[in-house]
């Protein structure tokens, strides 16, 4: 970090100013990533030097009063959900939870935080993004950063053998990750897990998985979608043909992965340059991973005789044989890419592996890297282009081990991506069993197969379009008022039988409120059903009921003005008046929509 | 703590077991509560001294493969819930939501961990309780202690005005405490809220939340219950008009709130002893606090001329006779006892108070105090018996700082305690903002009270009802099978169209399973259709379905045998003829019971 003996705080923002039009300029022109790169660095170390100053000329005088007081926020890469947002979350979880039942699965609940050693060692190299908890005495602990390995520990605690094969979990997991917000990547997120234990006939619980992603986006109306799929042992197999050593099967893969985010140019100098390997391997590597398309592809794979000379990508070819097969009987062939770039970061998947993409939520580079892949119907192994250059989506750097600095990620150049994901993971259980064990002991290991569904990234899809619709935030459906003198024992005892019978109602918390006061406070919540109250009326056992709809007009939600002036009804008759009419069984059906 | 220079664990184990043998005789022959104190700490002296011996027993030898040993277990004060519990635990959950919405509630959903300053200063006591976070660089973060700071924090960054005035949470909070997991004390534990923030008339939101306490509790089926009420402003008059000192205040209320736990000899030594509070101001204090009643308490308050005189306790006396004006309007009189020694230890509160106990939840005394205060219908201020000893139910003793010995409780002495409390608190939305502001800003304040609602400790007292009738744990109503040569595909097709007409759908992934190994899997999860393809009938357009109950007889799920052959259905009418079975109905209707 550069340092400065006497900072002009001025000088240096007008600095800051200048090397950020810089850096914005190089983007644009799509210059090479080296020298994007240096400009930022630069850029990173003018900013620090910048705020030092300004904390240094603060420091003598005013700035001691500023210092007390209380940043009102909430942590990096946390946010809160109001009202109208936690409707739409729970609409969302509710089909999740919905379709999970539906293909036979029970719930299961572990807790938020773990023992750091359960959490250790699983995640490959996102492992450094584990939010520990401080050491208070007693266990270490930490956040956990999936639903995956807390279901692989209960698993192992249930001795390997569950009485129920389907398991899924919704709930909040961490990462302290680099957050983009709008694109609902966040360091509090959550996740909706579903997973099959158990030893079945090949690739069968594999295609319920798929059949079970396809039917929770095709309900959450997310739009269009694909599931890109690969094998593990494919992928291991093209490593070991193209004669990657195999310590480096692993760090290798994880630079694969970024080929949806990242040029080739770029992965490929990540994989010589920072991992060492061989130009001419990661050529090879390249000419095999560029490769999408469906199940021709498969036939192309085995007309390869190099690669199904090697054990791990003929098994993983058959797989995939297979899988197609059973894809084809549950109707989702036409969501499916087959795509050899496919990696997934974890170290824990062991066979097939899967995500979910929407085209909304693909970076800028998807489409055309999309146009390429529909272009391949009879791809060649041979080919000897490489895969396009795509859009430079820029990368989240890694951010310096203490440095909180918030990192600039340009959000308009990151897209929701995937999702969802998941894949095949044989031995998680048994890497617990037998840690358990003791070193040594030979521990039975239970198969795996579980797709996480990211419902910020699906909130992130839907919200929109119900904040388009204007749609109410809350499902009140009557609101009690008085004409008369307050009348308030009267009203929170008709409000207490309305809500008995399962009527959702509400009133106006003042003793003696004036009519149009309690309108307004019904209006706010768009609330269908005004039921009034008046002192001669009630002797003669009548409520007047006034039924008032809103539409949605150039964004703002507006009263449908009507001269209905109520209809008289009833009160012993009136919940079942209520609950006869249309509006009532509309949104008692679960209709919400406005 | 004691230590040895040579320990031998044999014989250091024989005295840990006598002294152990010794405590429990104390407690049976209800000791002295020094005594039993005196005895318990040297039986942690003894046990600690005996882990340490061993730890050094072990270390040279075969102890060090040990260590490296995974322990498969959830952290202290934590635990998984299985499929059987989760599916009781959602049922809890959907009840207490569909109670929240019907009383116009929005839903709020804010992050698990907080900025520490945040949760600094709010809690009183309590304080040293919560989890902080490592600092891994940035903020520092510690998890939330309960849902109404967050809350508060996030009405503050709204900027003190909110467009709803009832909010609810539902989520995880966490506590450093000692856990009694059976009976629903843990360190991570869920609690639902429900608050309402804003101006309105005295005493109307306060009487809506009892009214919700009372209705989520009659629905959740959990016994007798009963809302125990105060006000704080009623305690500080007293403590005023005894001459506690200002200073004390908050310390003295949270002793008094130990009155359901503690005898009154314990409390008031807490109170001379450690809080140095004059013993002729403990016994006045003593003389109030014992009262317990219905709305006739009120009249005795207010014919004390004394406590009239102090502003405090007057305006306390004021909103309460108002309050049980309005709970009779709601019908919830017959649930409350006004109790003069409820205090509540969080610092926040400022007005009513309020507790639900049930019977099944209050430790061992509980019975006998009740029977106390039914018996005080016509109390006396000026009774001079002291508040009659309960039985001397353990209180969990406060951890030393740093040492995460498991303390001794004998959970068979500690009750479920309250599994719902809250209260008034009008001045914490103001904290929060004003402390934004900075020093010396004034800040517009926004009154609030709400209730937190133990799901946990309901959990631990609904749950032996749900396993006592033999609940099941999914909701499956179909399971498809295959009397002929595996007819994977058919199988496949049949369950994708069940499922998508709504009807929850399983089936064996075997790719030719036989038909016992079928029925087998089918009546694991005790599903009620099981549906048989064969392959001459399936061209005849034809599917036989068979109906299976089961009955639970003597704590075990039994099948009804049947001679039942099963039912011809045509394959393209049978989602309609399992719609209209009246088994499928009762389940769609949310009948669950077995």
């Amino acid at each position: 970090m550069a340092s400065m003996s006497s900072p002009n705080p001025e000088a240096l923002a007008a600095e800051v100013a200048a090397q950020s039009a810089l850096v914005n300029d190089l983007r644009k022109q799509q210059a090479d990533a080296a020298t994007v790169e240096e400009a930022k660095k630069k850029l990173g170390d003018l900013k620090r030097t910048l705020a030092l100053a300004q904390n240094a000329a603060n420091g003598g005088g005013k700035g001691e009063k500023k210092k007390e007081r209380m940043l009102l926020k909430t942590p990096k890469g946390t946010r809160d959900y109001g009202p109208g947002e936690m409707f739409c979350r729970e609409h969302v979880e509710r089909i999740v939870k919905d379709v999970f039942t539906t293909f036979g699965g029970s719930q299961l609940d572990t807790p938020v935080f773990e023992r750091k050693e359960v959490l250790t060692g699983k995640y490959g190299e996102d492992q450094k993004l584990i939010f520990d908890l401080m050491d208070q005495g007693g266990e270490q602990l930490a956040l956990r950063y999936d639903h995956t390995v807390p279901l692989a520990r209960y698993l192992a605690m249930s001795g390997g053998i569950t009485n129920q094969a389907k398991l899924w979990q919704v709930g909040k997991v961490y990462r302290r990750d680099n957050p983009v917000m709008s694109k609902g990547r966040m360091r509090e997120f959550s996740q909706a897990d579903f997973d099959i234990a158990g030893s079945f006939d090949p690739m069968i619980p594999d295609a319920e998985i798929i059949s079970l992603v396809c039917t929770i986006l095709t309900r959450l109306d997310v739009g269009e979608f694909t599931i890109k799929m690969n094998h593990r042992k494919i992928l291991d197999g093209i490593f070991e043909v193209c004669g990657v050593p195999s310590e480096k099967i692993r760090t290798i893969s994880s630079a694969v992965d970024k080929l949806d985010k990242m040029s080739w140019a770029d992965v490929k100098k990540e994989m010589t340059d920072e991992k060492g390997l061989d130009a001419a391997v990661a050529d090879k590597i390249g000419e095999y991973v560029k490769h999408k398309g469906g199940r021709e592809l498969l036939d192309v794979l085995k007309a390869d005789a190099a690669l199904m000379a090697n054990p791990n990508a003929k098994a993983g070819i058959e797989d995939m044989s297979l899988l197609f097969t059973y894809l084809e009987a549950y109707k989702v062939l036409d969501k499916i890419s087959f795509d050899m770039s496919l990696a997934r970061g974890l170290d824990y998947y062991t066979g097939i592996i899967y995500e979910a993409i929407v085209e909304a939520s693909a970076p800028p580079g998807f489409k055309a890297a999309n146009a390429f892949a529909s272009s391949s119907t009879t791809p060649s192994v041979a080919n000897d282009t490489p895969p396009p250059a795509q859009a430079p989506a820029k990368k989240p750097k890694k951010k310096a081990a203490g440095a909180e600095e918030e990192e600039e990620i340009d959000e308009s150049q990151v897209g929701v991506g995937s999702i969802a994901a998941g894949g095949r993971y044989d031995n998680l259980v048994g890497m617990f069993t037998a840690a358990a064990a003791g070193e040594g002991k030979k521990a039975a290991g239970l198969p795996c197969a579980g797709i996480s569904i990211g419902l910020d990234r699906i909130f992130a899809l839907v919200w929109p379009k119900w904040a388009e619709k204007g749609m109410r935030s809350k499902e009140t459906m009557a609101f009690v008022m008085a004409a008369g003198d307050g009348l308030l024992a009267e009203r929170v005892g008709l409000v207490r039988e309305l809500r008995e019978a399962g009527i959702k109602t509400d009133f106006l918390f003042k003793a003696k409120p004036k009519l149009p006061a309690q309108f307004a406070a019904g209006e706010k919540d768009e609330v269908p059903f005004a039921i009034i109250l008046g002192g001669d009326e009630l002797k003669e056992g009548l409520v007047t009921v006034k039924e008032q709809r809103w539409q949605f007009v150039d964004g703002k939600k507006v009263k449908v003005e009507s001269n209905d002036k109520g209809t008289k009804v009833k009160r012993a008759e009136l919940i079942q008046w209520i609950k006869d009419t249309p509006t009532f069984k509309e949104w008692s059906s679960g209709k919400l929509i406005a």
